[in-house]
């Protein structure tokens, strides 16, 4: 049966740097038992990668992009535009778009940059869409807990100004200066924004009652992460391929939107180690009978990688390996499974080392490789690939490429 | 013994997707008995290839300006000029080229786009260089079959004009209209040339008599693959290896003559499986006595990968096999084997996996492989490497290549 379906796995973070454990030099991966995976890559062929280039520590959102065919270094404009897509905001060209967070302003400094990491945002939110008034067209929109993201939509906008955002406690909100030319009208609006919003906050009811019950007003919205909508060719016509996405990090669903997939919720999928891995998958595969490509990112990895709990990413990768069970015997599908980055828990931070992939599926040349983790993929038939190449790969084997020349 | 000769030598389309034979994963080549093959992997390094870049399909021709150490990207300008070339027409800077079909024209409809697949092509090829008279000197060759290749030589010629060719049958000969400004007269041309070809070939002999016999007149000439000879330098200036190619596919015939490559003709060499490989073996030595490099391409394995023939595919690489004895041995050879791209016997055509490649002679870092095969070359001690790296190599082992630096 050929393969005709893609089904791209990423394990957010999910590789990591060996650690000693019990005398032997072990990974979260490694360590952990996954029957299901090994099966997979017994049956597939495996090898390494290096979603941008060796020893570059990739982002989620420049890793995502270089996965999905796209050269980060010619299309990422920076987070806003992704924050805000992944916000559920209709980011469209020419938009400017910024990350925002509610923050404590007391005294004229900021004292709290995320308010407490406050989550009642929605009234305040509603205020400052009704209430600010501004010479372009903006749409402002609460994201998870303290975060939201603002876009600007109009003529002559540039995306190169600073931030707002003092990026630490204890400083005044700075004012947007344009870093380009063309930028000078959206440094100007964004700082007529910042000053709006805090007329807008500062009485504002809910803001009374946190005072009230002593917690930290949230009366200012500081921006950062400014930048233009990339301009990113639509996956579809890309690839000739329907894609869809299932995800619960703002920022892959964001880049995802961007390229064009469709985004596909998920209850009970969080970002965590205690997302419901199970249903993430279910919704891949229920995903796949209308799309020809689902992306399927599971974060938990990369949040316990961030909180250096070795033990913790482990154990979720043995929950995911469950959830995978149904994954084997996918005939008509050509299943890639694999990482944005590694997320070392050693440093709690993304290292540039290369990530183990395995892909399964019909037409592949299978190799002695039979553990899915950092060490045995690295002697895979697959050898040691790039980012950006997956998508012609993944395009190639399931017979979709044009040749080049006759 | 320093190996300063090189032999480059082509098993077209020879790498395979594996198939499941006799319950075991295996390739057309990693099924047959390949000892001589299996010795040179042994005594070499071996590795795989991506002959383009991982996931693209290459054409024979691009495959081999690749393996050449050509940038396709950059110099292919489309198959008409290979094909000139490799009908025996002398193509210089600025002609533009085409490939040609004798075809059946009936009630203003082309109704076979082969003419039958005619082979007696002289008498009517050369009336065609006699009696059609242009603004522009010209010259068309007859090629294998119902081929043929038509070149146009003047000034204030484009190569960017579309085909007269309607590609099926059924239609009507296109009008061929220039697709970028500069190649208006090349169109007019080339519309005047099919216009003259129809009056010159409609009565004649040839077909009066194929009328009698029953068979399709060959009464039209169709023409596609436009292009303007690509500029690349000759290979004796880029390498300083004088260099000569024993093959029978007019299309690598073509390509090596374009980048200067002495053309050595083999008694009994097809193109196909029942070809002379020994002869052909035979003659690719004897060119190295007086040149520095030969490409011995042998197309035979791509013609069963077209023909979706698993077994034939595999016997042939017996019969090559058993005429690479005479390799062994070869001390003063830097010996390559490898393939231009993958031709999958379940799709009958080019795909984008990467090919297996052997390198023999003196002073290569021998690794642990001893079969020549997709499965094992994937393990070598050359990783995996692109097509346009193999010349760099190749020169650097012969002890040719200068050093970048102090």
């Amino acid at each position: 049966m050929i393969s005709d379906k893609i089904l791209l796995i990423v394990l957010d973070g999910g590789a990591d740097r060996p650690l000693m454990i019990d005398g032997r030099e072990e990974t979260p991966l490694s360590s952990a038992k996954t029957e299901n995976l090994d099966i997979l890559a017994e049956e597939g062929i495996s090898g390494m990668m290096d979603v941008l280039s060796p020893g570059i520590p990739p982002g989620s959102d420049t890793g995502h992009l270089s996965l999905l065919g796209y050269d980060p270094y010619k299309v990422y404009t920076g987070r806003g535009p992704i924050e805000a897509a992944g916000a559920g905001i209709d980011v469209k060209r020419g938009d400017v778009a910024f990350r925002c967070n509610f923050a404590t302003l007391e005294d004229g400094k900021i004292i709290d940059r995320r308010a407490g990491r406050i989550r009642e945002t929605e009234e305040l939110a509603k205020a400052i869409d009704e209430e600010v008034h501004l010479d372009v067209d903006f749409i402002f929109k609460r994201s998870t807990g303290h975060r939201a993201a603002l876009v600007f939509r109009g003529d002559g906008l540039g995306g190169d100004v600073t931030a707002s955002d003092p990026k630490e406690d204890g400083m005044q909100i700075k004012e947007s200066k344009a870093l380009k030319k063309g930028s000078e009208k959206t440094a100007e609006i964004l700082n007529d924004f910042v000053e709006q919003s805090i007329r807008v906050l500062s009485d504002h009811p809910v803001n009374e009652e946190r005072a009230k019950k002593g917690l930290p007003r949230a009366n200012a919205i500081l921006t950062r992460g400014a930048g233009l909508l990339p301009e990113i060719e639509r996956f579809e016509e890309r690839y000739g391929l329907k894609g869809a996405v299932v995800a619960a990090a703002g920022l892959v669903i964001g880049i995802s939107r961007i390229c064009g997939l469709d985004f596909v919720f998920t209850e009970g999928a969080t970002g965590g180690t205690d997302s419901n891995v199970n249903k993430k998958v279910e919704n891949a595969l229920r995903s796949l009978k209308n799309h020809d490509f689902v992306l399927m990112n599971i974060k938990g990895t990369d949040e316990a990688g961030h909180d250096r709990n070795f033990a913790k990413k482990s154990k979720f990768f043995e929950r995911i390996d469950e959830a995978f069970e149904r994954l084997l015997g996918l005939e008509d599908t050509m299943i890639a499974i694999t990482a944005d980055h590694t997320t070392s828990v050693a440093i709690g931070d993304h290292t540039g080392d290369p990530v183990p992939i395995c892909i399964h599926g019909e037409g592949v040349r299978s190799d002695s490789i039979n553990k899915f983790d950092e060490f045995n993929c690295a002697s895979g038939g697959l050898g040691r690939i790039r980012g950006r190449d997956l998508m012609p790969i993944l395009t190639d084997l399931t017979n979709r490429s044009k040749k080049f020349g006759a």
